[in-house]
């Protein structure tokens, strides 16, 4: 069932870039593709293709494929469609084991002509033994192969796989994670799938041992049960986290002009993403938060949350949130709450129930008190630190910057000195120049390994989402669906 | 009906701040509030008052309120509760005409001893004729009066007015609004409300002539009809733009301990709202996106999108979440698309259906005529333009900017060539360093009067309410409600 035969996609020793022209205007795409081996370091050998011959960036531009004088094991294409049946001829007659079809205009466009088209090229790859990743996509970005679609991308190689419908999204959630520390495996943006498809990177990315989560963006699949088969064997081993789109009939009917998917409807989708053990999320952003908590947060026990931080207002919020996303918080017994009292002094502009509003000013040892007395209840599982920059409603951007500084460190000290595990809300950072700040105690937060968010409501819905997988696998490791299951 | 009388509090000529003393802390409130009105440029008499007397920041310090010579019209506590009666006392015999409490300890915090202090506080206050504000709030932020509860808010007015139940929140609006252009009539935090409440302010709101959009962050109302009235009259004449929260239990009784208020079901508000004409929000992002809509937007004739950008993938998520939001994305007609086919050469890489995705590496001209060509149909009332940062996915940084710079210029050009309502949204400017880019980009598109959201989400939810908010006055203008209407 698993094709683990995919390995060769991740790491060619050889790769054919048709469409690398000397003539090439800026934005070309063989060039751009060209451009990003280069600077990736890609370690095998590159030949660029193109009818006019020449030399690109230092490179030899054979005319076609049969003229490459070495083995070719992996094709780029960039050229035009309609040249693409004659490509994937020479392909055959060289021996080679897959193409990437960047090249677009084939079943995904209106005109009877793509479909044609398509169908066509899949015929003569298959009887060449070849292996086809699109048409209609920017295909594979493995570090450790050396291969990318993009320079800017991390060359740290990550234990997150992807693969996706929409070569845009890929990136976005590429570099979205970047920024948050975030590294990739093997990153597949696999466009019309016309030969492989969703289903089998998926069941490849199963017993992929460099990838420990599996996220997907998903616009619709072409063969339900083998998807969903796939998609239960895959979370009883790692969590898989799915954006599937197209769920109004808009979206579907512009999900297949896009990569001509099958979309389905939504209320389908979401059973059967939720009785296969998937967390469904639904944006780019949602992704990687539910990813951020996987990577670097140990499980909480339960849903059971204590959420601590400054403004009153924020707590109101922060209690709406997590309440509506399906966490808990739970009521803190007299005694933390006397304890609380004893520890700041006053009852005055604090809130000792469940989100604690209190009063940092005074410093980090207190502030450690506090999260003490409230990770030594029984009834919290996890602990939740809100830091609102805004909402020091009253001091000067000067004032706010030295205290959010105290507060950050106050926050960095709890990381050896509480056990159950913290997620960190930097939220309300308006201003143009306090946003820089939120990223740089972004950085500082995750450099000592917390997992951060940038909004109440988002933190809600991750947390819910990774402790929603923690009782899923509970159940279904000891339960009936392990044994019935293949 | 109406308060107009509160106009004293946004303009007093004098103010005493009780609490700003000479050996105080850094973050001591009363000194925090003296900086921010000397920052303010405040025109009338400023007059620290503490026990110990001496001098801060350049004034006199008098001993207690009856020392000042001359008329005090409105004073800021910042001294601790257990002091306030005698506060109020000297204020009453001194003619004072309002009093703000900072000061928090009153009925908000569980002890009884909280509660009394207020109710003497208030009858002392009644007795001399003096309206308070709070206790337990920021007070006034009003540009125009020279008031503020914080320096680095903006001096300049504007015409949106905010009634917050949470200073940090008001703060956050605030910081969040100047950020993106917005600019406030009088924003006021109110507390606990304990004398002066939320609708004593939306009553004095409706008829202020300098406040256009009113919003409101509300934990609870303390007198549901009255409210519900000034909320109905309100919705008349200008936009109520109201974040709810206290909706979850927890988040209701937090709220109860944050400022007394009384939340009320989530499902009842809900309706209310919609009933009342006001619009829902459920952030403070969503807050000001809303805004942002009606300040700077034509409204649109009805809930007809065309949503036109670059991405297949950001294409799709664009559809689902407009018609997620309950907005309308209308086919375009064959002889729109052939237009279309002919402007962009080929089908290839681009969807002509709705969300439209063009390829505009071709530059501004191509752009512009496809934009035009979108415009002329018949069924669509407003259109969108989505630019994905990270959906270049195969080019460089400096090409990505490069592009960017061309995207934003090409829709910059709109302005005077599209008659039709245009929408922005940047979104997937994930990077930390392009983030940066992403600001820039706003504050281009916003200096020409676009409106521009950081989200395809945030944009689809915020076109429909401000679209529902159209609909609504429309129905209701000429319909019965008006008639029975006071």
């Amino acid at each position: 069932m698993h094709n683990l035969s995919l390995d060769f996609l991740f790491h060619p020793q050889s790769i054919a870039i048709a469409g690398a022209s000397e003539t090439a205007n800026k934005f070309n795409a063989g060039l751009k593709f060209l451009e990003g081996l280069l600077a990736f370091g890609y370690k095998g050998k590159i030949y660029p293709v193109s009818p006019g011959g020449g030399e690109v960036l230092g490179l030899k531009i054979y005319k076609n494929l049969k003229e490459i004088p070495g083995q070719v094991d992996y094709v780029i294409s960039a050229i035009p469609a309609q040249y693409t049946p004659q490509l994937v001829e020479d392909a055959a007659t060289k021996g080679v084991k897959a193409i990437h079809f960047f090249t677009s205009g084939f079943s995904e466009i209106e005109s009877g002509e793509g479909e044609k088209l398509q169908k066509e090229i899949i015929k003569i790859a298959r009887r060449g033994g070849i292996r086809i990743i699109g048409p209609n996509c920017l295909g594979i970005y493995c570090p450790s192969g050396g291969m990318t679609f993009n320079p800017d991308i991390s060359r740290q190689s990550g234990t997150v796989g992807m693969v996706s419908q929409s070569g845009g999204n890929a990136a976005h959630c590429i570099h979205e994670g970047n920024s948050r520390g975030i590294y990739f495996s093997k990153v597949i943006s696999m466009g019309n799938g016309a030969d492989l498809n969703e289903s089998d990177f998926l069941e490849y990315l199963i017993d992929d041992p460099d990838t420990k989560i599996i996220t997907a963006y998903i616009e619709g699949v072409r063969d339900g049960p083998r998807f969903l088969k796939a998609l239960k064997a895959a979370t009883k081993v790692k969590p898989v986290i799915i954006f599937k789109v197209g769920n109004s009939d808009v979206g579907a009917e512009v999900a297949a002009s896009h990569t001509t998917a099958m979309a389905g409807s939504s209320k389908i989708w979401e059973g059967l993403l939720r009785q296969s053990g998937a967390i469904q999320v639904h944006s780019i952003e949602e992704m990687v938060d539910v990813t951020a908590a996987f990577l670097n947060m140990p499980a909480p026990a339960g849903r059971n949350a204590a959420v601590i931080g400054i403004g009153g207002g924020a707590s109101v919020i922060a209690a709406d949130e997590f309440i509506n996303a399906g966490l808990e918080l739970p009521r803190l017994s007299l005694k933390v709450r006397q304890g609380l009292l004893g520890i700041q002094g006053s009852e005055a502009g604090r809130i000792f129930k469940n989100p604690v509003d209190v009063n940092n000013f005074e410093g980090p040892e207190k502030f450690l008190l506090t999260v003490k007395a409230i990770e030594a209840s029984d009834n919290v599982d996890f602990l939740v630190i809100q830091v609102a920059y805004d909402h020091f409603g009253l001091i000067s951007a000067a004032d706010k910057e030295f205290l959010t500084g105290v507060y950050i460190y106050s926050v960095i000290q709890l990381k050896d000195k509480v056990d159950k595990p913290i997620a960190v809300i930097l939220h309300s950072f308006s201003a143009n120049h306090t946003k820089k700040l939120a990223l740089e105690s972004y950085d500082k937060l995750s450099k000592v390994g917390f997992t951060v968010f940038f909004s109440i409501p988002r933190a809600a819905v991750a947390m819910s989402k990774y402790i929603w997988y923690q009782e899923w696998l509970k159940s279904h490791r000891a339960g009936p669906i392990k044994k019935s299951a293949g």
